[in-house]
């Protein structure tokens, strides 16, 4: 065992390809075209992403290269750090080794560059010069807004209304990066103008906001879709951190019993796991896999497994994944970001076959993992982080009770300092646990596409 | 010339020790006692500081070895990245090679922890259990905010009141590593009630808030304080940053003609530049050194050296230094940091043997580079780094212009996610350059102390 507390790997070891766990992954199912029922061809695809981009979302090819101008992007920041939590273990007092690797290095202080600066080059190569997306926290907002500026893209992002009005400082960031956001629903699309139509005040939603987007890019030929979760072609870009850490676990001569990834839509757990679950699946070591949901949004441990759209007004093709219903509103007042009402079909697929475990966290006990961590490791966690922060902790104190020393590896999927003010409810006893909304996802699962 | 955008070192590459510029500086002069002008001693220091802070504020040593523990912390996020900005450089089109040195990777985003961290290390090691000290944008309260979490320290930061209004976040970044922060002036010292009697709504200086902190320490065995600029001990510290751009200028195969940074009590510039000027001073290279200050705090282009507090009550040992006078206040509703009347006596000595040449940046300009460089380099720069990033710009055009292909270094100190509101101002056309309150300066002159 090496004893250090980082392990630098330089530029020259960013990963050459994407990891592609479809590969690997029998029976994925694939998504299929909303109106015929059938599997979706590239072509579908055509009119909202470039033709690179969906021959990615559907190949099942193992490896797809990585293009050398991301790559020097990449390069920045990446690799990112694999840091070993030694304040952590010491204030827990646990045999547990806790390893987390961290994506705050980046620009916009998240995992999401991954995919925005390779999204944003593979549209700019097709010759188009206008994005459309949504946005929730306003990680992946921020992160297009900065590929955006350095490809010479125009970046549209449609922000959850209730994030918008919460977070003053996303907004201004993707300004800084020249970027377009707007809260929605808004007056701009079918989609919000009849959504306001029904409800003046709706605080939106990640799907609302998807659907936004891909409406605008559908109707202008200039313009395309950038997806920040959930499909494949994105988690395929996540995995660069993933890779990234099975090379430092080699440097520190030691390998993960456990990884822990906070899911939202799956793509920073997917990034960080699936090389793993490759190594596993093609006959390698094994690893428990634990994805960290939110309990007032949790389509793995609560939500059914199904085909549903990826958004709310039913553009997107149908995906077979853990859904709480397309129509499912999360709760407003939820800081803790991961509010989106399905999972990754990778993600789900993967769940379906007992390589991942789901759990689902609750609001208070993230920021106070999330203090915890700070306090001992320095770093103030994004709320998203603060899930797989907590369910490491209880790894590790699990490890304590059993006397065994595992070794912990958790995603810590980007720094905090958007969202100091809900670290600032959490002090103040403001920030309640919110209820898990069932009976909108009852009502919401009603409306499950019939497939 | 290597054409690389990174130069990555490993943590065996984290300098063993600082370097001290006071060793190859001529003239320096010493720092004085407010009572009896003459030289101070280690002894006069330890009412606030340990003994070998004390130490390392009056060695002539080159050298002071880095404690080890200094060091394994200093690994979790050093080297920092030394960055070909070929984005910026292809924006301005110029024939000069830019680099920057990013110190916004580390937990609070800034250099500060560089110093924090040494400062704990010593104080917790002298059996100290409490540190006080002054903020002024927070950089530096919330680095030691951190150290403290680290080493066990209890840490009460006096806050400047009108950047302790304008930056909520910053106050919750140090309650979240569990700091007190105060807003100074503040009822809790003598200095701070008699300021409040005098003016019930001060908007504080740091100046002011130093007292505070120096007054705290004074009285109670039990707390330190810890400074986060302008002191011999507190640049000393800061030296990795420099000593660390010159091996990596190695592996670029490539040395700065110009070196560039922002500069407020001097420990950023300080940092990068001395261990520059140290091979200059022993027979190697030249490099032209700028500091940029603000055009509303100009203590280097418009102050006068003399002898002069550190702080406003007149607490501190008697520095010589560019000042503005200790009474100076500066203008409230400065957005860009670098609030502080008067500058570190090593950068001031410099400055007067011609090491370094001083410029003054209006806060306008600082804020239209800061956008132009996070366009093009993808980082959003603290608006105190912007004053370099529009040094480094003006230089880069320079070049252009005659036609001379110069290698250009600046610090980029922090990144501005704590100060987008400062952005959101430049952007809504509400930020405003502040006049020069020369009167002001007259009138704090006047009480220059007489030595």
């Amino acid at each position: 065992m090496n004893e250090r507390v980082q392990f630098p790997l330089s530029a020259q070891d960013i990963p050459r390809a994407w990891y592609n766990l479809a590969a690997d992954l029998p029976d994925l199912a694939a998504p299929r075209h909303p109106a015929t029922g059938r599997a979706i061809t590239v072509d579908d695809l055509l009119p909202i992403v470039p033709a690179e981009l969906a021959r990615q979302e559907l190949t099942l090819d193992r490896e797809v290269e990585i293009p050398e101008p991301v790559r020097r992007i990449y390069a920045r920041w990446r690799p990112s750090p694999l840091v070993r939590a030694r304040g952590l273990e010491r204030a827990l007092d646990t045999p547990a080794r806790i390893y987390y690797k961290y994506e705050g290095v980046s620009p916009t202080g998240s995992h999401k560059p991954n995919t925005a600066i390779a999204q944003a080059y593979y549209n700019k190569q097709a010759g188009i010069t206008k994005l459309a997306t949504e946005t929730g926290a306003g990680q992946w907002g921020s992160s297009l807004a900065l590929a955006g500026a350095l490809f010479g893209l125009d970046v549209s992002v449609y922000m959850v209304r209730v994030s918008f009005d919460q977070k003053p400082y996303r907004q201004l960031l993707m300004q800084t990066y020249g970027a377009r956001c707007v809260p929605s629903p808004s007056s701009e699309t079918e989609t919000g103008r009849s959504i306001l139509a029904r409800d003046p005040d709706s605080p939106g939603s990640l799907g609302i906001a998807s659907s936004e987007a891909v409406e605008i890019a559908a109707q202008d030929p200039s313009t395309n879709y950038a997806c920040g979760s959930v499909l494949n072609h994105v988690l395929l870009h996540q995995t660069v951190i993933g890779q990234e850490a099975i090379a430092q676990f080699a440097l520190a001569d030691d390998y993960p019993d456990v990884v822990i990834g906070c899911a939202g839509g799956g793509s920073n757990l997917g990034g960080l796991s699936f090389p793993f679950l490759g190594e596993q699946l093609r006959g390698g070591r094994s690893v428990r896999v634990i994805a960290a949901e939110p309990a007032s949004c949790p389509s793995m441990t609560r939500g059914t497994l199904a085909y549903d759209f990826g958004d709310t007004a039913g553009f997107t093709p149908l995906l077979r994944m853990h859904t709480l219903g397309h129509g499912f509103i999360p709760p407003p007042l939820h800081a803790g970001g991961l509010r989106y009402h399905g999972m990754a079909p990778l993600v789900s697929e993967a769940v379906a076959q007992g390589l991942i475990e789901p759990v689902a966290v609750a609001q208070s006990a993230c920021f106070a993992a999330g203090v915890r961590f700070a306090r001992a490791e320095g770093i103030v966690p994004a709320p998203e982080s603060c899930h797989a922060v907590e369910t490491a902790i209880r790894e590790a104190l699990r490890s304590k009770e059993e006397g065994v020393g595992r070794t912990v590896l958790f995603g810590l999927s980007g720094h905090g300092h958007f969202d100091l003010s809900a670290y600032g409810e959490y002090f103040s006893g403001t920030l309640q646990d919110e209820e898990f909304d069932v009976g909108g996802m009852y009502a919401a699962l009603a409306g499950l596409p019939d497939v």
